[in-house]
């Protein structure tokens, strides 16, 4: 779509000094009246539209980390030799970046190795189709399996099929994904994907085919997990590109019986392991508090997960190495952490979100003192609306932070968000308060869990606004000592 | 894109009827002076006139065609029995649409067939490239092949290698095509695919790659025939998604040698077939002056051939049928001819556009009675421009056709064509004047030659103007007596 370059030739350990002449006003335009004032005396909200200013400007490092991540390590697969690399490579550089605490902490898993996989109509002529195994799908037999495909217009229609209804049969879930801002149109699309193939396999199906739970048109077919079934994923499960289940739609509108082949030789690894990559900039006040900014690190393997999630590990490293670099450290810690196993994990206990597990368990004693989570992982599109949580939905701290972000086109939510993501899930099940910086999702699941979330559809200039948003935000709440689960309790119901 | 729905249930026997119905005026919108005038009397302006409007109102059979063909017969390509049982549905429609003197006039071919086929970049760490074999291009060795790639920003400065100085490596010719509305960026860019491979071979390279000439930004390669050298290419030859050809630029940069696995297991058939079918309105006065329209029917493999050249078959057959209900037949043989094996052809003798050529030599003794050429295929989208023979550039008939093609939006072009297309190459060449009818090609090659080729990138709304075009100016040439060869003499030059 469209190809920036990175603006600065900031690289390796002239990152950590480019940011720090930004913020000294030395590197472009940085807010006159907060660099006129005392950088020890400067207000929370000077400091945080400073740092929103030198982010616009294009002084942060997210797209030469996005450019880096993607062009050296390619997929990063969960358990995969580049997730690993990937993952030292991103320690090194929190390292360069004068971070603190920065360490590994690796997790067993059991990874998902796509394999040679193949899709054909074969009546009723032979047509190539497009289709991507769903993560977690068991293989075929060698030869391939075949068979007629049942099609049905939503997982609910596919669970009112009588039992050994699909005996021998394909079943085809073909239900189109509704392009939304707020990309409510995946959660109520993604439900055939996550189990779809079980309640095939319930009623007799020897596999499972997906419409991509996507908006776009284009020949790519869009991956993402499938659900276990007592411990397993019990068919084999495959998602069609968009213009593929139009053609089988087609083709069964003029009356014809449909039938496919299909192939997949994926394979499990038992003994595999990730990791989650942590980084500090410690609180000069009250240490012990923790700020928590996640995105995960691992990706799909048929793209090279830039908008999922190299944009959100750029985004939230950015905006702390703007934090670090500040005239002084703020009152709280701002922890840093690049997950591991985010994409492959499955949606419910005991095989939940691996890296988002991993955290919650190994800092279990250390979550009362998590003051506030947020999670950046809906691609690189701008910002539009901050949600806060409930105890400060109406308070002093979120004038001032909407007042530091309406500049940047960010609206408040009219509510307190009900989750931040995968990776914070967990902690926040756990009682930690999230916040959310909204992405605009408009075109995100155009390329979302496909070959093509590659670099190129990165727009700088988003990015930039991203890094903005988080970096003056995370200054607002790690600066302050507003207690973000009971501070400023809901107003009193209306007379 | 954009999916579309015909919005008349017109097939099969059906068509001819609504045709018909349209042209009495029963059908929507026609022009009220023309449908006031008795039919018999109209001037072939008016009935030209009349003939667009019905078009443009939807009434005709473009998108239900191409929606079919590309539906029930998926991927065309030549040699193939989808491409043969296309051929046979095509004779079929067109004795159902009234057509005479139908039939298919076959020829032999050697054909190619894709293989399996795969792309990874080996170092500096293991990635899936997308890449798409070029047509002709031979099998790589059983185990594959891998070297280090050494990449030329254009096809003279591949030229400007030494001999030997490719031994054993992977030559990579990473021309970005430049997106323009008449397509010339294509012609730019193209030297590199058609005379890379022997280029390449010539300087010693194991194999070749090419940024794949097309402007879009997706992980989707555009294949394309490249050339013979001595009856054979040379080395195998692939494409790469232009997302792929970005990352090997990118990595370089960072100083890493990159080094890339190529597979293909493609093939040859020696001795397929091909067809050409042919159709005809016969001319009620001058029928052996035959006015010619072409379109291929043939397609790449990978795409369902939607937009190449599903939609030129469609566009041209509308027209034809159009006419063919008209109150009167016009004056001239209206001969429809949709070519086989065009896609695969090679671009010099003696392995030139098999079609075309098998058409120009069946056909030698009628040329000269052939009075004008015009080929359909570059696409869906809208007309704008028209060039005509120099003979007419000038004159009335000119004058004539732009009172008609204006309310299309519809330009002159400023000088006869050059060219009009690769089908009726060989008849132009042999002395037919040519016409063409330029659509807007800025997305043409977003698609083109991609797996991205299918029904639902054709826009129903810009078909039926192309439709609206073709019938228009077919009608008046074909009810005329104008001699597009000597007819109109160039102006004299001014003083």
């Amino acid at each position: 779509m469209r190809t920036r370059h990175p603006r600065s030739a900031c690289t390796g350990p002239l990152l950590r000094l480019c940011a720090t002449l930004c913020l000294l006003g030395l590197g472009g335009a940085v807010d006159a009246r907060a660099a006129a004032a005392p950088a020890a005396a400067a207000a929370p909200e000077a400091v945080a539209a400073q740092l929103r200013d030198a982010a616009l400007a294009g002084h942060n490092i997210a797209y030469q980390w996005v450019s880096e991540l993607t062009s050296h390590f390619g997929p990063r697969p969960a358990g995969s030799v580049n997730e690993l690399q990937a993952a030292e490579w991103a320690a090194a550089r929190f390292k360069e970046l004068g971070f603190e605490n920065v360490h590994i902490e690796s997790f067993p898993i059991t990874a998902w190795v796509r394999g040679a996989e193949s899709a054909q109509l074969t009546s009723p002529l032979a047509q190539p189709l497009v289709a991507a195994a769903l993560g977690e799908s068991p293989p075929t037999p060698a030869a391939g399996l075949e068979g007629e495909v049942v099609s049905f217009a939503s997982l609910d229609a596919l669970k009112a099929a009588p039992p050994g209804s699909l005996s021998g049969k394909i079943a085809l879930v073909a239900r189109r994904m509704v392009r939304t801002q707020d990309g409510a149109g995946y959660g109520a699309a993604v439900d055939a994907r996550v189990d779809g193939p079980g309640e095939a396999a319930r009623r007799g199906a020897i596999a499972f085919l997906l419409r991509s739970v996507g908006t776009d048109s284009h020949r790519l077919a869009h991956t993402g997990t499938t659900r276990y079934v007592d411990g397993r994923v019990p068919v084999p499960a495959f998602a069609l590109s968009n213009p593929d289940a139009d053609q089988i739609e087609r083709l069964a509108g003029l009356g014809e019986k449909v039938r496919v082949r299909l192939y997949s030789s994926a394979s499990y690894v038992q003994d595999a392991h990730s990791q989650n990559v942590l980084a500090e900039v410690r609180g000069r006040v009250r240490p012990q508090e923790v700020v928590l900014l996640g995105a995960h690190l691992d990706s799909w393997d048929e793209g090279t997960g830039a908008i999922d999630d190299g944009t959100g590990t750029g985004i939230i490293t950015a905006a702390a190495a703007l934090i670090r670099d500040a005239p002084q450290r703020p009152q709280r810690t701002v922890r840093v952490v690049l997950f591991g196993s985010e994409e492959i994990a499955q949606p419910v206990a005991p095989y939940g979100a691996f890296g988002g597990h991993a955290y919650a368990d190994n800092h279990k004693a250390e979550l009362a003192t998590h003051v506030l989570a947020g999670e950046s992982d809906s691609g690189a599109d701008r910002v539009y609306r901050v949600g806060l949580p409930q105890a400060v939905l109406q308070g002093e701290f979120a004038r001032t932070a909407l007042r530091v972000l309406g500049p940047l086109g960010i609206l408040a939510a009219p509510q307190a968000p009900v989750e931040a993501g995968t990776d914070v899930g967990p902690a926040v099940e756990a009682g930690v308060p999230a916040f959310v910086l909204n992405q605009d999702a408009s075109a995100y699941f155009d390329i979302h869990h496909t070959a093509d979330d590659t670099l190129d559809k990165v727009d700088q200039e988003q990015l930039d606004q991203n890094v903005a948003a988080w970096a003056a935000l995370v200054w607002l709440a790690a600066d302050s000592d507003v207690d973000f689960r009971t501070h400023g309790a809901p107003p009193p119901p209306q007379p």
